[in-house]
């Protein structure tokens, strides 16, 4: 890219319009907490009234999670050259923990900062960098332990509730979940929050330097996560490619990002992420080391590391995928799979191993990265180097050492209040998940999982967003925190918006059905809204709580796209002579005018005996032998 | 449609091109059974050979189950105005239990073959109905159970093993399942087949009218099946759109085809599919029962129902969806629920019910119904009529009162020699999911459980293929026989090309993630070869073995286009230089170097000395409290 003042990419970038329109029929509402900057953002989805035989009622708005940031709030104003309003900046300075550094402190970062080449593509950031003062720790957890409620705290535990009080007529209703042992409370407090953090059972992810965020919790109390992976190739994309990827992401529901670039730029393209990002971003900083290497895992070195580390938290990064329990041992497990070390970074490492017949600098300074992670608390996500890359390598001796190792090292992070997550796999066959879910809760003390997929079969490359969405809703039922998504494009190339977005509403719906598989308070709210809008032709209504409304409304309008059939009380299927949703309003009807009030009963006098009646001759009939 | 000769379907009418091309390096191969008309079709696969740093070695060519009929055999001669060889005549001629009729004996369809208005539509069809002989019962049951092995039942056991006896290396590597009580054989042998049918646990859908299907088997002992719904509506289509969403349903994996068609000349459409079919055809009699009296529920009567059973069951339908088991007294029971009666079938014999206030002719005439079923050998799919349509709606009184309703007419129709399934929902969460089967297994004595989904979560409205496969593929897992796929449209409108080919590579995600689950010997060995043939970058082996080839060849395109690619050593996702593939074969190549032959001696001599080492100091460092 050219340095020409009129390319200079913090002159021209701009949002994606797709990314800003509010969705149809919602608003954008800010639940206040106990001090005036405590605003936690929902969407609230209005509804029809509902008319006609079956009687009138108004139907409540619905109060949906909002991970799309300010992005759909027409009060904002967008422009991505200057990045997000620092939403935390207060909460974090009268911590008074906290210093601000002339400059930034990694060789790297003060490098690109001092590449004039690079002025063209560069973030245009006044504010300079932060961290602990000398001997402090700045995570959520320290604070948690020490029984300090923060304000991140209290803003997740209004998230995380929804405004649930209103709804508690509809809660009624709801299914008993089967929660395996999880412990969800009626209702979230602020210091439920705390504990949660507090004893490693959930984690924010909140780097002092990326103050732009809404925060957000992960863990298995909580309500099921999804990420969604961004980040060009050496093959392709552009910076602002990536930043679309990313509010597109949020706008359909990604709870975190995470950067995977392996291109050139990937420091800039990072800061322009970080910068107009709402949601916690991820990245696996052994890609960056790796290229600053040229690709030479041999020639990679615990320096080169350590600078990546600064650099990035520096830059806001919110937590860290970290193989540091791809032991050197472990590496020779692996020989005979089917699909040998599919994870990169794993490979990465495993290949350093060999070649200086070492054991891991991630794991023997491992000490030194909780040091680092703390100064700016960055979370750890324990990465799962040596996952399945197939179903016939699951649950093999390879995968489990390293998931032993990764509980050991959660505790060591925890003795230094670091923030840990544990990744998890892969390809794994649905009969076999469980077995993952239970050993990674007794291994990691319950630190929150994070999964791949996984993906339960291999046969059907271009659907693996499918084939692991399946293992996602079981794992994520099970007690899996944050659900790492698959595209469409998984294994054969790079994902597109429409990748993204297909990969993101599936994985919706994955952690959906688990959060009502576990019975979360208040999951069942909007299926039971849907539903009834559903049942009583209110077709908008159906479109506007659906995950995604304009795909809802495009494939109805392909079979009956007149604006009065969106009132109609049929559709497609049926036609308008034979509707099974008509017929049941006249049973309904006739129940009404018997008077069957509820189901307790149901059974109308007379026709109980009648019944009776019929099933003992019936007997007779049919029981002939 | 125009009576003039020109325009005449039975002239004109061409089958879709994109059904009969062969699968992409596939060949269709038939297995020869005990005698020479018993061909079983599979197709098979073939791969490249292995070459390079990691070995050299020949990869077998891989057999797959085949629903897609003569369409892909290079051989075929394919005419739809002539409709399919009859390959099942001489088998059911020779059983000698049968004649043939001189005209068709339902009023109807006597009426439309004399209507000359239809001569435009009509199939052209010579051969004369078959019915059995007085006294005699001809369904594949009443074979069994008096010990008699059909060709039926050797072509279906040999379908099943898929030539296993040629993969026994592949199958040593198989992961346990964990089949719920299932009772799968190491291999499946005619007589196997025969047992299963016997005790009801099994159904060969096989009507005598139709004989040129290529005989398939539903049960929980045998691979999960899918069936792919089709049919024309009051509001769109045509019948030589029907016959292509048939042709193009079986190409991708349909083993069963429903035609629910509703608008006018159903009649005529079904003749057309029936004759083009290698698959069961399976209808809901009484939606064209239903148009017989112009939409008017209450005007249906036992004998026009009896008339169209009569109808279909002489044109070749293979299975009837009954709702038998929606009965007068639990109709009240569905009159609070979010979404009262959503199935089509329930929701007519509901109103029926109500307005004459008697019980449901389907059930007090289930003794009659099983004498025609079993005159042609027309199996039953007894309907959940009062399936659950919403989430609130689940596992409730009204469900589960119909599932015992079919239980017990389940023993009728069997001790009719009827072969029957049952059909199950709907929408149910997954912790709920589990109860429908056990329940089923129980109240129906294991007869074959056939599921519409579950949908898992009602609010994601264009995706439903997706909120349905996570639950159908947990309930084939858990017992059920065969899947009844949800397109994307579900809910919206009518499915297109598009839509059957998403729903049905869904499901077949779906099933074959049940079969791995409950470890059906051999069906790991698909996944093994995909999954090799993608770590040794066989690109082209990689698109051939998945269930849609030409959408993985497609993905891989829009980022990599160029043919040089597909034999790369590297992927988009991560460039030439930074390939975790590439990185595994250099550890593998490493551990072969090193003499590490398996994982059992993985741990090398030194390293293992070292590793233990570390860990005792690693213990110190870390271990601080």
């Amino acid at each position: 890219m050219s340095a020409n003042p009129k390319d200079l990419l913090s002159e021209t970038a701009r949002v994606d319009p797709a990314s800003v329109q509010p969705l149809p029929n919602s608003r954008k509402i800010y639940v206040p907490g106990s001090r005036p900057d405590i605003r936690v953002p929902m969407r609230e989805i209005s509804q029809a009234d509902t008319r006609g035989d079956i009687g009138n009622e108004a139907n409540p708005p619905i109060t949906v999670y909002d991970t799309s940031g300010p992005y759909t709030d027409p009060q904002a104003r967008i422009d991505i050259r200057n990045g997000l309003a620092a939403l935390r900046t207060a909460w974090i300075e009268e911590r008074g923990d906290t210093e601000v550094l002339t400059d930034f402190t990694s060789d790297y970062g003060r490098q690109r900062a001092a590449d004039d080449k690079l002025d063209g593509v560069r973030f245009d950031l006044v504010r300079k960098p932060r961290r602990a003062r000398v001997g402090s720790t700045v995570t959520q957890m320290h604070y948690a332990k020490r029984g300090i409620v923060t304000p991140e705290m209290e803003f997740v535990a209004i998230r995380e509730n929804l405004r649930l009080e209103q709804y508690q007529e509809q809660l009624a209703g709801q299914h008993s979940g089967q929660s395996w042992g999880a412990a969800l409370p009626a209702r979230i407090t602020p210091e439920f929050v705390r504990d949660e953090v507090a004893r490693g059972r959930a984690i924010i992810p909140a780097n002092i330097n990326h103050p732009e965020i809404e925060p957000m919790i992960i863990g298995r109390n909580f309500l099921v996560k999804i990420n969604a992976n961004i980040g060009n190739s050496a093959v392709s994309s552009s910076i602002e490619e990536e930043v679309e990827k990313m509010t597109w992401a949020i706008r359909w529901g990604g709870d975190t990002v995470m950067d995977l670039s392996t291109g050139k730029n990937i420091h800039e393209t990072r800061e322009w992420i970080v910068r107009n990002s709402p949601v916690p971003i991820g990245t696996v900083p052994i890609y960056q080391a790796l290229e600053k290497v040229d690709g030479k895992a041999e020639e990679l070195t615990w320096e080169i590391f350590r600078d990546t580390l600064i650099e990035q938290a520096e830059q806001g990064v919110d937590y860290f995928t970290i193989h540091a329990g791809v032991r050197l041992p472990y590496v020779p497990l692996t020989a005979n799979r089917v699909t040998g070390i599919v994870s990169r970074g794993g490979s990465i490492m495993a290949k350093w191993c060999l070649a200086h017949h070492e054991e891991s600098f991630l794991y023997t300074r491992f000490a030194e990265i909780c040091e680092i992670m703390r100064a700016y608390d960055v979370s750890f996500s324990l990465g799962d180097g040596l996952r399945p890359g197939s179903i016939a390598d699951a649950n093999d001796a390879a995968q489990f050492a390293e998931l032993e190792t990764l509980g050991e090292l959660t505790k060591v992070a925890w003795e230094q209040d670091c923030q840990v997550m544990i990744e998890g796999p892969g390809h794994v066959p649905m009969q076999m998940i469980k077995e993952n879910m239970d050993k990674q809760l007794v291994e990691c003390g319950e630190a929150p999982f994070y999964t791949l997929g996984p993906l339960t079969t291999d046969v059907a490359p271009g659907y693996d967003h499918i084939t692991s969405a399946i293992g996602a809703a079981m794992i994520g039922w099970y007690g899996t925190a944050m659900l790492c998504y698959v595209t469409p494009k998984e294994h054969l190339g790079l994902p597109d918006k429409k990748d993204v977005k297909d990969g993101i509403i599936t994985y919706k719906i994955a952690a959906h059905a688990a959060d009502l598989a576990k019975g979360h308070p208040g999951a069942q709210i909007r299926d039971n809204a849907l539903s009834k809008a559903r049942f009583e032709f209110r077709w908008e209504d159906q479109f506007n709580l659906s995950l995604d409304p304009d795909t809802a409304r495009d494939f109805h309008d392909q079979t009956l796209p007149k604006e009065g059939h969106k009132v109609a009380h049929f559709c497609s299927m049926c036609g308008p002579h034979f509707c099974s949703m008509k017929i049941t309003q006249d049973v309904r009807e006739y129940a009404k005018r018997k008077g069957i009030k509820n189901t307790e009963v149901a059974l109308e006098t007379g026709m109980q005996e009648k019944a009776a009646e019929f099933t003992r001759s019936g007997s007779q009939l049919y029981r002939k032998s």
